[in-house]
């Protein structure tokens, strides 16, 4: 076959040869023109091959590397490939569109004492989850009494703290904002269920301030300036972290701080520890707020209202033998009322289950914090149905049934992965038998959400007209109503007793 | 071999490129379409290669795997062939890409009884109208005495009652709003001329409570959740329309419902009339709201407000012999504001025309619900002059005068059509000689949105300074104003004399 | 010769088709990126030549034009070439996608008295400035008593006058906003500093109505109904420039104006002149604005917080020897609320420095005024440290140190120069040895911004903790502490002593 493809291209060639032959004298500028963009054309071909080649060999140098000393690459080039690749993971791209595993992940840090692994924009999975493209989803372990070093962020920042005691301190400038303010610094001891808001742009540092547990941060961060993007900006810093201060030229960083070469190479030369390193005791101890309970006097500009809100200091909005849902919502805690989300915490008790429901108008971003379970949603946008209704519609005028679809979406669930649930789409979720099923959810579009519940008490469907009943399952209303009252509970119900065996089928 | 296949295709590329560039030239009408054969040949010969690929890599992945994978076609790749699709429309789109006519509608439901037809997205006709991108236009028919079964959308959703009289039941869970409220399902009675508002993810059903007419509403949808797609989830149903219960599986619904096998078959499985179906006399009569004036005694939580609002229970804006405005603007009707957006209804008498106005800052929907006519639009987007400009300043560096140049868009208006006019956009919209024209319009971005007039009473032109209208117009202000002073009409004018050459000559 | 070709043609096809099908099977993962990026090349290659014969066609038409009913070329074909382009550009594009210079700028008005000077969008030429893609920056240059004729914009506008004296004139409708307004046309005199908003949509005219002075004033507009675009609509006019009422057809133009079409010739043809003409010294008398002070006093509607903010009327932020800043925040300026928008100006002495500072929410785009220098800009977005963590992360598991690295991006400032620096990116900006620089800077996202200082008097180092400087430089506190105290100025300091070279090996 190959040999085939060989008499052919002989044949092609003949054929071009002649043809170029006959058409060699034309001096036409249109000629030129078009030859011009072609030849264009080639060499992009050309340099495309050779970016293949050199990415590969990129690759194979990784595979041994020892540091790094390449940075050529632009951003919008590295963006391409990355669409390339989005494309081809697209194409890729199995059924569930909205499960996401550690593959998904991508280590932004990662020293001896910790890590951050930010999940990858939601967009590059799939064109689904464009309505929160805007937001991305981090989460920070490290060890037992570190130091998270100072950084800023060009997101808004929501912090959960999932496990472990930790300590923030942000730095706020309010003199632009015409506020005295003696206090520019302000300290805050977080525990297990505490949310905090990071206001774009602050710089800010965190201490794992517990000897023996580790700390276990999941953050949510919004993106404004550069739409599905951000970076951290670390100030302090040396060979790793790297200082944004060393990106200026050496004569600029001289002058802006009054200072000579020696000092400067001392500054920003020393740390090599990465960004989360061990610290001492002591250390910790004068890092973490000793004045507690003063979170909530700090009463001055946008950044007075910037307290902590902890999700089990109130009664959970819902409670009974399988399981407990704890909530912050924007009227709860107003840093959140800016960002437009709610965060809240599930615990579904073992071989429990929560839902059906869906949520009117949020789209729901969930964190496996501890446990394994299983999700399941129905979806109309994956459904193929409507393809061939459009398809149909536009070959021929004749009218046809193509009503909505609905796709059933499922996934394991274990600790670290994260699923999404858009808005107004029915799910549920469910605890193995083995062990209870904890969730931390954010979720987008928190103002005048409303959640529905679509089994047992307040169900949708018993709340309809008698008649509307009837009409609708095309039954007696009085059956409708029978089956509908079947189940009592509230929001959190037993769980499936032949479950495994789906489970198992869909996921092993 | 792979070295050997990289050798031929290095070949082939240059051969193609000097192919492309030799026929470039050629002027042989013959030869240009044998071109674009070879050129279309080509592009589907890659397709066959690609979908080869892929073909095979999914027989190996069905291979391996043993469960009903049917649905495999992903969002995704549904998205990508649309936009293949896309692509090619847009290259052959005709010069009008603010028309939308019958085929560019897709049916989504269409039983015995009614039908919805929904709009294709904006973005898919043009980019200019990427500012509308999440707002899309459905339309539904639905016989008398019908019912048009529960369902919830994602995507906010205002209804305007073109023709009949309808109930609309909507259901709402305020349960987590923490407001105590007795009654969780409200139904309103909706004439010829209501708005109303369904907020995101609130299931509602309807029914065309006459016995003779028609019912004709047109929808506005904003979606938020899939920028520029939404979908019905219909809870109650069977085989059509199905119920999204049924996507979840088998066993998880008996946990949730507490019901056995039997007892689901029998409530989702009877139903195959499809969402819109025929309704007894008796159940209809049920199902109408009979407290009437009760729709603004609801004073509870974001719901509270969700009433009627009948445009035509006020005065028009303006009226005259040549037509009349009705107009619900975001401050007669908070239900509006929350989505930006007004609607209105223009009677334009036969014979006569609106305009020319333009919008400060709306971009204006319309669909047209009776009679016949066409509108004209000056439009600077679509002129060529701008491209002119563009490549003129990068090719030479000379100056040159680029002003603006207007291209008239225009199209024959009749039932169903659906015209855009962008905001700051002049335009006139002509009743034919025959018939009234009813045209029923959602202006977005309404918040701060001015009508400018550009003839009759208060036109623009009137309001410059003397000097002004002299320096402008390169004439003397009396003769500026006298011309500007002839018309002395307001918005509603007598039609043009002799339009109806036009007209013939443009759309016929 | 045709025949020929068309001979060649049909073995070249069979000969693809063959080859096609033979490579499609190829199983070297290699070859088929190679391959996929090569079908891409080639399709592109066709569409150019497609765009070509198209160019070539409408210039055909465009010079045996006669009436108007050539302009077939459509905004989305327009658009999908310039898509092209931009591929190429940012491909071609240097190292830095935040700079811009004469180049980048379109002419839109360009006549004898004038011109109108329009940047790029910003997502032409990088995606990272993705979150200022609906702003816009034009110049608009003026010669001593000139008359910019009436037009209005499909996009919000906000003027600041850099040189000169100006008097614009607005018109306004405030009769659907149902507020009986008097007077519905407002003058006002503007000055060197002065900022004003015209709202989208709102007629206007200006004068430069200084006898010797050009005037220069520097726009931004946030466009809203076509994101990146906007157009001019000059309704007074008539060859140059052309009158949106002249896209309308004849018919309907007489009826609307009820004017013969002895008399729309008169109208809409003497004006010649472009839209910036001379105009007399009596007529500029007239046009100007001779009751100053009233404008405070036009109480009505939403136009009537449209008043002049003089930025040099108060006292400036900050000022020493070194430099001066005057800002209009949204709070002092209600009209910069809606748009969300700062206008400052800076005016660095010369042989000085702002900086380094960021700001934590708003993306700043500077326009150069006057004078000469360079900035300096820390930007991890732009390095390639991040593209070889992911990689990594995908291609492995193994855990590797990836912190965040920071490129220095800067250029050359002189007059006309625009640079963007995002949110939270610290940066400096460096006067000449000879000249002040003066910068007129635009700040989206403008609303809850704090700009922080990283050098001189309040800057962050030193408000960080004594433990949390030692952990992070991995010094001890003293020493940071020291370094950090060298420089005690405020903002602007004396610019670095050596910064010619490195201004000569990087910009020369």
């Amino acid at each position: 076959m190959a040999s085939k493809a060989k008499v052919s291209l002989a044949l092609l060639l003949l054929s071009l040869l002649v043809l170029c032959a006959s058409l060699a004298q034309a001096k036409d500028p249109e000629l030129k023109i078009c030859q011009n963009q072609c030849k264009r054309q080639k060499q992009q071909c050309e340099r495309n091959c050779d970016e293949y080649i050199r990415e590969k060999k990129e690759r194979e140098r990784q595979r041994g590397e020892g540091n790094g000393g390449v940075e050529r690459e632009s951003y919008d080039r590295e963006e391409e490939r990355e669409e390339q690749e989005e494309e081809e993971e697209e194409e890729e791209a199995e059924d569930n569109p909205f499960l996401f595993e550690d593959e998904d992940f991508e280590s932004r840090v990662e020293t001896d004492e910790g890590s951050v692994q930010v999940l990858q924009r939601f967009t590059k999975r799939s064109k689904l989850l464009r309505g929160i493209e805007n937001y991305r989803v981090a989460i920070l372990e490290a060890d037992p009494l570190t130091f998270i070093s100072p950084a800023h962020f060009d997101a808004e920042l929501v912090l959960f703290v999932a496990k472990g005691r930790a300590t923030i301190t942000m730095v706020r400038d309010e003199e632009r904002m015409s506020i005295v303010c003696d206090e520019d610094r302000k300290s805050f001891n977080l525990e297990c269920g505490d949310v905090i808001r990071v206001p774009m742009g602050t710089p800010f540092y965190m201490i794992n301030r517990d000897e023996n547990e580790k700390l276990y941060v999941v953050k949510i961060l919004q993106t404004i300036s550069i739409p599905g993007h951000f970076e951290a900006f670390n100030g302090p810093g040396g060979e790793d972290p790297e200082s944004f201060y060393t990106a200026f030229s050496r004569e600029v960083l001289q002058a802006t701080l009054k200072a000579d070469g020696f000092q400067l190479d001392k500054l920003f030369h020393k740390q090599r520890k990465g960004s989360i390193m061990k610290a001492s005791k002591e250390k910790i101890d004068a890092l973490r707020q000793h004045k507690q309970g003063s979170a909530g006097i700090w009463p001055f500009g946008s950044f007075s209202s910037a307290h902590i809100y902890n999700l089990f200091n109130k009664q959970p909005s819902k409670s009974n033998q399988y399981g407990s849902l704890y909530e912050a919502l924007p009227n709860d805690y107003k840093q959140l009322q800016d960002v437009d989300l709610s965060v809240a915490f599930a615990n579904i008790t073992r071989d429990s289950m929560v839902g059906p429901i869906y949520y009117s108008k949020a789209t729901k971003i969930s964190v496996i914090v501890e446990g394994e379970g299983y999700f399941e949603m129905a979806c109309p946008h994956l459904s193929s149905s409507r393809s061939r209704g459009q398809r149909g519609g536009r070959e021929s005028s004749r009218p046809r049934k193509s009503s909505t679809r609905y796709r059933k979406v499922s996934g394991a669930l274990r600790p670290g992965v994260v699923f999404v649930t858009p808005a107004s789409h029915p799910f549920v979720v469910i605890a193995s038998r083995n062990s209870d099923l904890k969730v931390v959810c954010f979720e987008i579009n928190a103002k005048g959400n409303i959640r529905y519940n679509l089994a047992g008490k307040g169900n949708v469907m018993n709340k309809l007209e008698k008649e509307a009943k009837e009409l609708a399952f095309n039954l007696p209303a009085r059956e409708v109503e029978s089956i509908f009252n079947l189940q009592d509970g509230d929001l959190f119900f037993q769980g499936p007793k032949e479950r495994e065996e789906e489970y198992g089928r869909a996921f092993e």
